[in-house]
């Protein structure tokens, strides 16, 4: 089994939880990598010696990023909608309907290709967990293609046929959300671990997405769910109340909603890229993290509210918008993120984890908000080869 | 000398101004280069044919970025001050004085290979032009010695000894103003181009800052004004009455500094990096848009108020926050940026320019704001050489 040590690490973020420390910060550090895991963490000067060793140079290393929401197997884009948005015309849900139609006509191929593309540009800047979700489909058939390209490139597949009523189905939702819970979901979970809706006014309401859910969860799927992202709505509640691994978005929330999910192991997870992509106000991260609230940060990169898949954005964005400190929103992107995908495996640099881990060019992690947009990832590793 | 066309390009911004499109751009288009220059550029059907093609693929090509305003020779960095400053506390132009300490304490050679690392990233990103300005060392030879660095990596040298008054003269301003006036201007002009003031509260005086900017025009330099950043003030109309190339952050401006912009020849540099990494307002692009005002959009590449270095995230944080177009935010950070340093060699794509530009891992100019953060730069030719 091959042995490297990366050590001279200026400052190393294991997020192995000191008392005052989540991201348990060691500098002049080192770590171990043996084949795919990490073997062993701690100060330069006590490193075990091995015969590979990689000077890091005084740059600061933390785990790979956790990117826990995003939906990227599609067709097309929505610039033109994008520029159209930015000179002041309002987001309508209906324009996943745009990606839909091109998602259906591209064949396995161009999907494939493009998926390709995203994976290579998420590890150039540093995500080496990704969940995809399904949701551009809503046939039968395209939800089972899209679930099939996404589990060929990530363990983390979500189903979402959830994510708006097909329209073909506009006079007969109750049809639709019959297709998503029975025959769509039969197709699906072969190939995915999640099962998600999108509860919000114009999409799904708490009983529809309660029916997906719940079906979803017979079939061994775990719920997630999109809520309170437009408005005060009852998605925090629903994933509460079901045990979801993640409520997403979360702009909007009652304190009633706030409590629920301090008392409840279900994440938050927060994508601020949305709020950028469509000048919504960014949600409040600091009033989740002091209720007491698991944060993640995801990127949901799509193309139509947050063409970004860049996790360091989204961090820079937590610091400059929603209150997060750095240490907070460099773990909600990596530890947060595993959380929200119930990985004990990842988000950390543990002894026994996979040795998933960025270089940056920087000597701390601050610098990911510091130097917001600057391409700043020397390296990665995933299971411990270099990409 | 040699030719190389690259063709197939999906969407080319030349900025030779048609009537309603001051980008003046081509679709399916070809850009020939010979030697270091642009030889022609139109239909990619009607292009000449020569040896050397290059398939961009559809992908956008565009000028290269042209950074008219950073700080790029220093000492340190102020990540420190920068988490604290997220943490509520206010921005302090004495911040500057950490990064003087540092910058005089490091030797030349730390210097040249720490902007060598920028260089690299700058080119990395698409800024295939860039000022840098001194500011750091004010002492007569400290900022002779930064003006010389600056000098060996690019001709865009500003002489900005009058960045803040230097601790040692906290009691003597007015000597402090005479030795940058007199000797340290005298040590700096034959390294530089331009010279700066930084006419603010807490920094230089109207009557200041003019005598700093008439002793170097009497000198051979060009002046440029930091101005009305943090508050009202004098910086605008002083830059119009004196003919400066530009006057840059422009955040606080009367009807009147409008007014003055409009009628004169002086470039408005809107700099959102400073307003992202320091939580002030925005400034109004589209306010200056609409009186006529022509507008650069610039890094402001430094340690304490901005460390980015992305034009990219510029053009978004203008479209998203600023009320500009994405033609317009690409035109002010290529051709504005040109117009704000006088060069009319650079910024644009026709016949006889500069051959510096950029090829775009997408298909259109609109991808810079529509995917902010992620690094979209397939490609950048430097005078015709691809880097």
């Amino acid at each position: 089994m091959t042995a490297t040590l990366i050590t001279n690490i200026g400052e190393l973020t294991t997020n192995v939880a000191a008392s005052d420390d989540p991201c348990g910060t060691l500098r002049d550090a080192a770590v171990l990598i043996e084949g795919s895991r990490i073997a062993w963490a701690g100060p330069a000067a006590s490193a075990p010696v091995v015969e590979q060793m990689v000077d890091a140079a005084g740059r600061a290393v933390l785990p790979g990023f956790v990117d826990s929401h995003t939906h990227l197997v599609f067709g097309g884009d929505r610039a033109d909608e994008f520029a159209a948005r930015m000179a002041g015309q309002p987001y309508a849900a209906g324009g996943i309907r745009t990606t839909v139609a091109a998602t259906r006509a591209a064949s396995d191929d161009e999907l494939r290709r493009r998926l390709a593309g995203f994976v290579a540009e998420l590890h150039a800047q540093g995500t080496t967990t990704f969940e995809i979700k399904t949701g551009y489909g809503l046939t039968v058939h395209d939800e089972a293609r899209l679930a099939r390209l996404a589990a060929e490139v990530t363990p983390e597949v979500t189903f979402l046929g959830a994510h708006v009523v097909a329209a073909e189905y506009a006079d007969a939702r109750d049809e639709y959300v019959e297709l998503v819970a029975g025959p769509m979901l039969a197709a699906c979970a072969p190939h995915a671990k999640w099962v998600d809706v999108f509860c919000e006014t114009g999409a799904f309401t708490a009983a529809e997405s309660r029916q997906v859910l719940e079906a979803g969860m017979t079939r061994g799927l775990v719920p997630r769910v999109h809520g309170n992202q437009l408005g005060p709505g009852d998605g925090v509640r629903l994933a509460v109340s079901l045990g979801a691994a993640s409520v997403d978005h979360c702009t909007y929330l009652s304190d009633d909603d706030v409590a629920a999910l301090a008392g409840s192991s279900t994440v938050a997870t927060l994508l601020p890229g949305v709020e950028f992509s469509t000048r919504h106000p960014y949600p409040d991260a600091r009033r989740l993290i002091d209720a007491g609230v698991t944060l993640a940060l995801a990127s949901d990169c799509n193309p139509g509210t947050s063409f970004t898949s860049s996790m360091p954005l989204m961090i820079a964005l937590a610091v400059r918008e929603m209150g997060m400190t750095v240490p907070e929103a460099v773990w909600a992107a990596t530890a947060g993120g595993a959380v929200a995908l119930r990985r004990d495996d990842i988000g950390h640099l543990a002894p026994g984890a996979r040795a998933d881990l960025v270089v940056l060019d920087a000597p701390s992690r601050t610098h990911l908000a510091y130097r917001p947009g600057v391409p700043l990832v020397h390296a990665v590793y995933k299971d411990g080869a270099r990409l």
